[in-house]
Order: structure tokens, then C-alpha cells, then sequence
């Protein structure tokens, strides 16, 4: 087993509920508590295996809202209680991401930090940790650092990272510097960016020294770096921090990090690349989901669900079963049907992104309650 | 008010579960025991509702399986004890209808019986009424005597009658005799049927002496027609009865009353015919429960279920909610959903039709416990 990096602590930002994966995902179960792939565990249990290796387990952080406390703990027995953040309420990717980093580099001024999403999906964990590894080379030399995932298809459903010239770090052969970030394409663009190869997926996942983070914060959005600077003065501190919290935490901007922090720093040369040679998926919708859970065969009906009872001729899609009914299919083609306690949903893989319609959909009508 | 038929009696056999409605249809719950058109009760209520004004209500009998006499009992409180008829298993409509038979008669030696569906939907009650105030007219001359609903459309679910010759009878102005039955035909020869006015839909009602009707039944099958008089002459005797039907009953000729009675008649010149001019539907799968529920419009998704809790972009097809869960249906075309408790449906009206083979194979794979 090679060793846990040394300087390095992982941050697992834990917040979206999965909107596109309703009724599966929802508020009291949101998509990094469920087993998406088989496996036996959550993604966000997952995503502690996988960074453990390189952290050691007392130095994984992860963010996450209140009403999730329990769930998080519960998954994960191993974390400290210092190392759970929770946000009184959901202020986007940059807020969760720097709150860790203020309060992380108070207690280890040098500290390099790492942010992984909890609902994501990877394999082959010894090619994830040698990009982790090459990142956090690339952190030290002052860079924030991205792990981009050397694209597997022309996909429409991620947007990409454009690499620029190597970057040349000793123990990180695979950095260059980004060019540019570029929105989702369409997929004629999508196949001249497979083509070309200097194309990643944006994954989301950043690697910097925590004062370097802050400082590309402060220098874009002053505001939300001095709430940041607030909230981790107080945070160690139990009876300072419940008032702090809710006098900043409500006025911090809500931003993507991308936004705030990789595309400016992109532009100003300070972003580097590592690509990610693993399999990755952010399971975005049930048609990826599908795709996930078909084992690379084309004609096979993905079944997710321990007491799945189904009789299916069906030979395209996925059925989600969390109940003990059967559940009959007769001559429908990439159909998607999820069957919950209190919620049926039944369309096909695609029409699967319009999932997130039904959801705002839902809240419009009254009835949030199966939400 | 119209007085009721003197001398009529109606029988109506509750038998078929109906499964190619399943799972809404199912042994415990059969068709019959449902409300398919949202008239507020069920279909065997339907029915006697439309035969008391014909016959009062202690002159409609029911002949039932044990296992439903409860469920018929409550949907029918008026129905005599003597008029409900218990089998003890299925053996087919002849051993239904003639034991009805072969047991009124020995109580009333000229009753005429009429035999109607209990899960047929009818509407426009006066001209029902009509046809069998003309088809008990026929009945009286000896003939028996169906009712063939004029067709509505080509349609190539239904069994055909080819009216012959004009049957010259007081009180029934329409009757015409039959020249034989046809089975279910494909589209072309359905088309032709329908040009030509002369072919009726075989909606197996059928009216007649129930002397005549036994008289039949012997020729054909006297085995049958002696285990029958067993059975009746025991029947009126509490003691009796027990004994008789364990020992007659399973040995009793298990066929349709199409192939033992109608169609013999039909060859030797004694079947008759009126038609009716009612909307007539046996809904015999979910594509048909679809049509009468969209009320007439093409782009109506039909849901069934009172307290229905749907979302649906839907345009066609039915919905058929039996629990309280958010039904949402997203991007799917003539989608059949069927929601209950322990058991789920996901088909199209193109597949309806197939619905029976699940039933038999979840039979086959040890999943009996939801039919």
C-alpha cells in the first residue's frame, strides 16, 4: 500500500440532492446516499474509499447541509466530528469549497486541499489516485490544479477543460496548463473535440493549496471571501460559531466554483490539468444511469434494486425498484421506470434529462411531499 | 316506468377474472367486481341495474365462484339467497348458464332465461332494453335468441354473427335468423363485415326457453345436460345439494356455450338474432379500458382511479392508479401504467393484448402471490 499524502486533505462537498434521478433522489435521500452502481455502498461511502488511501481517514473533510448530519455519519463512522461542515443552507459549490478551505488552513497553514464530488462515480481507483497524486505535485508549485477526464465518446453531457502547453512539475508527467474551460457542446463539436484529444471532461474536481483557493476567492468576489475569513474564525470555536453562522452564512454569494474560481484562474495561467485516465461518470440523469448499469451491453435492461422482482421483455433502459412489487414491462424500448414507496415515475432514456421539470413541476402543484 | 317481463328471468354468469386486465383484474378482485368507467359502481352492478327494470330484482340470478360469493353479495344486497349459484371451480359458460337453466326450470317449467356478461359495458339502457323485450318475444316461439350488437367500427376484436333471413315475430320487429357465427377476423374481412351491414358482434347474450336451452345441451352433450338435472334436482334441498356437486360438478363438460348451444342451433335453423343498437364493450384488455375512458377524444390520456395523483405529459393511453403515489410520466406515447399495491404494469395499447401472457408466466415462475 503506498502512503497517505502528506499535506493533503480531501473535501467532499456533499449538498445536491440529484434532481434528475427523482424519485430515487430526493431531500431526505439525495444522490450520494444511494448505491447507484451495485456496489453494496453509497457513492459518498464510495468516494471516502477511494480518497482514503491518499488522505488517511482523519483527513477527509465533508460538507454538507444539516438535515444530512445523521445520514453522512452514519455512512461514513469513520469521520471525525471536526470534519463534518454543515451549511445552514445550500450557497453553491465556492461557498462549501471555501468555507472548508478557511477553516483547513487555520489549523494547517500549508495545507494542500482537494475537492471531490460525493456523487460521482469512478473505477479503477489506482489510476484515480496517480492523477490525484500528479495533482497534488502540481498544487504545491502554487497552481490550482484540475483532474480532467480523458473523454471515452464524443459526449454531449459535460462540458471540457481545452489543455495548453506541458507544464513541467517534477512527480506529475501528465500537467499542462488549461487554456480554457467551454461549456457543454453540441455534437458535431463534441466529436472534433474526441477527435482532437486535448479535450477533457470538466470533472469537477479541484486541487490547490487552501491559501492559493482563498486567494483567487478574494481576489474575485472580496465579499465571499470575507464571510469565508468569518466563519472560519469562528468555526473551532462552539459557542462563537452558531451566531456567526447565521449572521454570514446567508449573505455569502452563490457561485459554482468553476465560475468563481477555475475559469478566471484559467484565464490568468494560474490553472493546471492532469488527466484522469479512470473510468468517471457524474450519473446525471437515468439515461446514464442506465448506461452505468448495463454492464458495456447494449441490448440488457439495467436493473437497480436488491428485491427487484421484474418480468420484463424489455431489452433497453433501467428499472429502479426500492419497493417489493412486481414489476411487469411488455413491449416498451429504453423505458426508465422507478418505482418508490410514494412516487412512480415512467418515461424513457430520452426524455431523461425533462426528469428535473417534473420536480419543479411537482413544487409548483403542491406536491412537494414526495420531493 | 315499463313493466317487468312476466315470465324472465335473468342470469348473469360471474366467472372470468380477466386477465388481460391484470393487475388490476385478479383472482381476488375480478373484473367483474370493478368500476371501469367511473360511473361510481362496479360492472356486476352495472349490469343488474340495467336487467331490473327488465325482470325485478328477485328475478336476476348470479352464478358465482364460492370465493366471490361474499364480494357479489355485497355489491348486489337485494339479490335473493336462492337466486346466487355457487361453483364450486370453474367448468365454463355451459355448466354456468345451464345449471342456471336446468334449476329455474324445475321453479317455473316456461321461465325464458336471458344469459348477459357481468363485465360487458353497455350504454343507452332503453335501447338494451329494447333488444331484449324483442329477444324474449323470440325466445317465447321456441327459437334461442341472441343479441348482436350492430358494429360500431371494423373491429378485429370481436366474433361476428351473420344474420340470414327476417324472422317474422310479434314483438320483435328486427328479428332475423342466424346463418352462422364467425371468429374474430383480420382488418380486411372486417372491413367488409362492416360494409355490409348483415354481420352483428357475438356479445354472448343469449335468451331462450330454458327447456329449449337444456334441450340443446342434451343433444349435444348429455353427459353434460344429465349431470346437470343431478345437479338442479339436489339443488333447492340443503342436504342434498353438498354430496351432488362434489361427486357431478368436476365431472361436468367444461366449453363455451358458443361452441355447445349457439352454434349447433345455429346450423339446424333455431337461433335467432335481434340487433342491438347500443354502445356495447367487453373491454377486453387495457388498450379498449383506455378508449372508453378517453370519452370519445384521440389525445386524452385516461386515468382511472379516484384519488389519482398524476403528472403526465402524456397524450394518450391510461393510467389506472389504485395507490396514492405521484403517478409521472414523461415523454411516453400510448403508455398503459397500472398502479397497484403489490403489482405494477408498464405496456402500450399496441402490447395490450399480451398482458395475459405475464399472468401465465408469472404463474410459471412462482409469482402467483400478486394475480
Amino acid at each position: 500500500m503506498p502512503e497517505p499524502i502528506e499535506d493533503f486533505y480531501a473535501v467532499i462537498p456533499a449538498g445536491g440532492i440529484g434532481s434528475r434521478l427523482w424519485p430515487l433522489s430526493r431531500a431526505d435521500a439525495p444522490k450520494f446516499l444511494h448505491d447507484l452502481t451495485g456496489s453494496g455502498s453509497s457513492l459518498l461511502r464510495d468516494t471516502w474509499n477511494r480518497l482514503e488511501p491518499l488522505t488517511g481517514g482523519d483527513r477527509i473533510a465533508v460538507v454538507t447541509g444539516r438535515a444530512h448530519r445523521a445520514a453522512v455519519e452514519k455512512e461514513l463512522p469513520d469521520i471525525p466530528d471536526h470534519n463534518v461542515f454543515l451549511e445552514s443552507e445550500p450557497r453553491d459549490s465556492t461557498a462549501a469549497i471555501g468555507l472548508a478551505a478557511a477553516i483547513l488552513v487555520r489549523r494547517e497553514p500549508d495545507v494542500i486541499i482537494g475537492s471531490f464530488a460525493a456523487d460521482h462515480v469512478i473505477r479503477v481507483p489506482h489510476l484515480f489516485e496517480w492523477a490525484v497524486r500528479q495533482a497534488v505535485a502540481v498544487a504545491r508549485e502554487g497552481y490550482i490544479c484540475t483532474i480532467g477526464i480523458q473523454p471515452a465518446e464524443p459526449s454531449i453531457g459535460f462540458g471540457y477543460i481545452k489543455k495548453a502547453s506541458e507544464l513541467i512539475v517534477d512527480g506529475a508527467p501528465e500537467a499542462a496548463l488549461v487554456e480554457r474551460f467551454v461549456e457543454k457542446p453540441d455534437l458535431e463539436t463534441a466529436k472534433e473535440y474526441f477527435a482532437e484529444r486535448s479535450y477533457l471532461w470538466n470533472a469537477g474536481m479541484f486541487i490547490s493549496r487552501a491559501d492559493v483557493l482563498l486567494g483567487e476567492i478574494a481576489e474575485q468576489d472580496p465579499h465571499l471571501y470575507a464571510g469565508l475569513m468569518d466563519l472560519a474564525e469562528a468555526w473551532d470555536d462552539r459557542e462563537k460559531r452558531g451566531p456567526v453562522v447565521d449572521r454570514v452564512w446567508p449573505t455569502l454569494t452563490k457561485i459554482a466554483i468553476d465560475y468563481a474560481v477555475a475559469e478566471p484562474a484559467a484565464e490568468k495561467g494560474r490553472l493546471a490539468v492532469i488527466p484522469g485516465h479512470f473510468d468517471w461518470d457524474d450519473v446525471g440523469d437515468f439515461a446514464s444511469l442506465a448506461k452505468l448499469n448495463s454492464h458495456g451491453r447494449k441490448n440488457d435492461l439495467a436493473i437497480l434494486g436488491e428485491n427487484a422482482r421484474i418480468l420484463s421483455d424489455a431489452s433497453s433502459g433501467i428499472v429502479v425498484s426500492q419497493t417489493q412489487r412486481v414489476i411487469s414491462l411488455i413491449g416498451v424500448k429504453d423505458i426508465v421506470v422507478v418505482d418508490t414507496e410514494d412516487a412512480l415515475l415512467v418515461t424513457t432514456s430520452e426524455h431523461a434529462q425533462r426528469v428535473k421539470g417534473v420536480v419543479d413541476a411537482l413544487k409548483l402543484t403542491g406536491r412537494g411531499d414526495v420531493l
